[in-house]
């Protein structure tokens, strides 16, 4: 029975990248396991310099500056990274979700937060709009995509201070200038590959100008003039991440995945407005392509509505504690089909009841 | 053609464990891959709960106050989280190669650093011997074998302070009173699995007494709380770390391995010893079982050497910049037959020469 894997990471990949990386555990290089071979052998080396080149190909930052990093630790490792490389005096922070509040609060240990907006009091269902970001502060931190509450940033703002955004939930899932950030950072494993691996894309203009001493493994410029190799990869991970890359790519790149992730979302939601039985979470302006989070209006029909959708064959569909109810989770791998098949349950539920 | 595999790491992995590695990445729990499920989902949670106890109980520390974690970043991040939690004050280290020396400049940035004893004068060709450990120091720390150079502690001191001991390179691989210990740290791509997890087991009474702030992701008693699931897990790593330390256990353990670990090395030394074309680089008592180093006294004999071993299907040979020559790494999952072809295309050498 075909799956229709709808959890919001680790996640649904292509099922070619899959079939590749399971192979090569086998047999990467000459009769050898990608993961017993050494990582400084060019094999891998070239793996690791290819993940890097097409990260900066597919965001259209070639040439402009920016260094493409595959490092260890999850978006969490990254909220510390980024107060500890650039925060000197003080850094804004807009607080859309859960993620974007533990980033305030790992930076706090360095120095001091404002938080320039904060969408707390609404249970983050909407992005806070029309804040001003203080030029006298080091950096302004946001996050694209809020995985738990279904929300997105559709206009970033012109910050007048270097932009750093998470986005581990919606990276190469849609066109945007991403030169207007000075540093992106995201977990692999929704777009991008398997957990294991974060990537991060800066432009170097920005480091080298805080005055505390930074231990190698938390400082970009080290990982910079390492090429990302400072000590051993996570092989796996970033093989894996670099045939994700490859595959987006030979599909046409960005500009192709969001035509797709646009027809998913679009159906997903005219469901949700359209089926009396569901009501959406998120502010209809901010709602995410990525994470679409709904309730049910009559939660009586819910041992019903579960039976239904698990035996469609979809997976991952419950929703976080934190909103309760349920989050479809349409990252780039997964297919129109299978939104479809989760719509028709949904329709088939208001037939019912 | 058969291989045989004496990279240095990441390294040989049992057949078995490559086999079930390469499945899961195609189907783990009904039919969908390892890498997309949720980690959250009970199948993965029983994974790193296996994970985890199948560590305590190879290395005897069940019920003795010990946790183990799987954690990111590999030993280079251990270097700065072991100061970060434990370096109040002071605190001691034992200098016996490049990584005890990358260590101890870790824990610089911290605070102050005694470096009871050091082989750096010698290249780090022997285990120093005979040092204090000072009493008033907040640990000691000290690397059980050297990769790089192929030394190994064999008798480790009683130390009057806690104890921390980097074992990436040998761990599971010899019998020890482990309780000795209150921090062991190991990157998982020697005797563990693929690069891209670190298994940590630490005592959890020596925690919590140090006064600064630490980031959560830094933080051990974060992860402990958080029985290693603060962030998302790297999902695959830790899964093939599960089955090669469960391959263990079914092969009897430590001491079962021990034993052939011991064939090999004496194997390996002895044709050294007798072969008058190579010359040992570590000193005799000092001999690491995990990595043996050696030159060819005969530098002319190179090319011929080196042609000779690949055409036996022998890879990952050379020896690293710091010493040159070579450097067969024999862990847990290289077979003494792997060995024997290796000293056996040595005395070839000899008979040819």
């Amino acid at each position: 029975m075909q799956k229709h894997n709808f959890s919001a990471g680790p996640c649904v990949l292509p099922q070619e990248v899959l079939q590749k990386a399971s192979q090569a555990i086998l047999d990467f290089d000459n009769g050898l396991s990608l993961i017993e071979i050494s990582h400084r052998s060019k094999p891998f080396v070239d793996v690791m310099e290819q993940a890097r080149a097409l990260a900066l190909e597919l965001l259209g930052l070639e040439g402009k500056g920016y260094k493409a990093l595959f490092l260890q630790g999850g978006a969490s490792t990254q909220f510390l990274m980024v107060a500890q490389n650039l925060l000197e005096k003080r850094a804004a922070y807009l607080n859309t979700g859960t993620w974007a509040d533990k980033a305030i609060k790992e930076a706090k240990i360095f120095d001091d937060i404002l938080e320039v907006a904060s969408s707390k009091d609404a249970n983050y269902n909407y992005i806070p709009k029309g804040f001003e970001i203080p030029e006298d502060h080091d950096y302004f931190h946001c996050t694209s995509n809020n995985t738990i509450f279904g929300t997105q940033i559709k206009k970033f703002p012109n910050s007048p201070i270097p932009m750093v955004c998470d986005m581990s939930s919606d990276i190469f899932s849609r066109t945007l200038d991403f030169s207007k950030f000075d540093l992106i950072y995201a977990g692999a494993q929704k777009n991008m590959g398997p957990a294991g691996t974060t990537l991060v894309v800066v432009k170097e203009d920005i480091l080298g100008k805080v005055s505390r001493k930074i231990p190698s493994m938390l400082d970009y410029k080290v990982h910079i003039d390492k090429s990302s190799m400072f000590n051993t990869p996570p092989v796996f991970a970033v093989y894996t991440s670099m045939l994700t890359l490859q595959w987006l790519k030979d599909l046409g790149g960005i500009a192709a995945i969001e035509k797709e992730n646009e027809k998913k979302s679009r159906l997903m939601y005219s469901e949700i407005d359209l089926n009396p039985l569901f009501k959406g979470f998120a502010a209809k302006e901010d709602r995410s392509d990525m994470n679409a989070t709904f309730t049910l209006v009559n939660e009586d029909l819910k041992e019903t509505f579960d039976t239904m959708w698990k035996d469609a064959g979809i997976n991952g569909l419950n929703g976080h504690r934190s909103v309760g109810g349920y989050r479809a989770s349409m990252y780039n791998a997964l297919s129109l089909d299978s939104v479809k098949v989760l719509v028709e349950v949904m329709s088939e539920l208001e037939s019912k009841a």
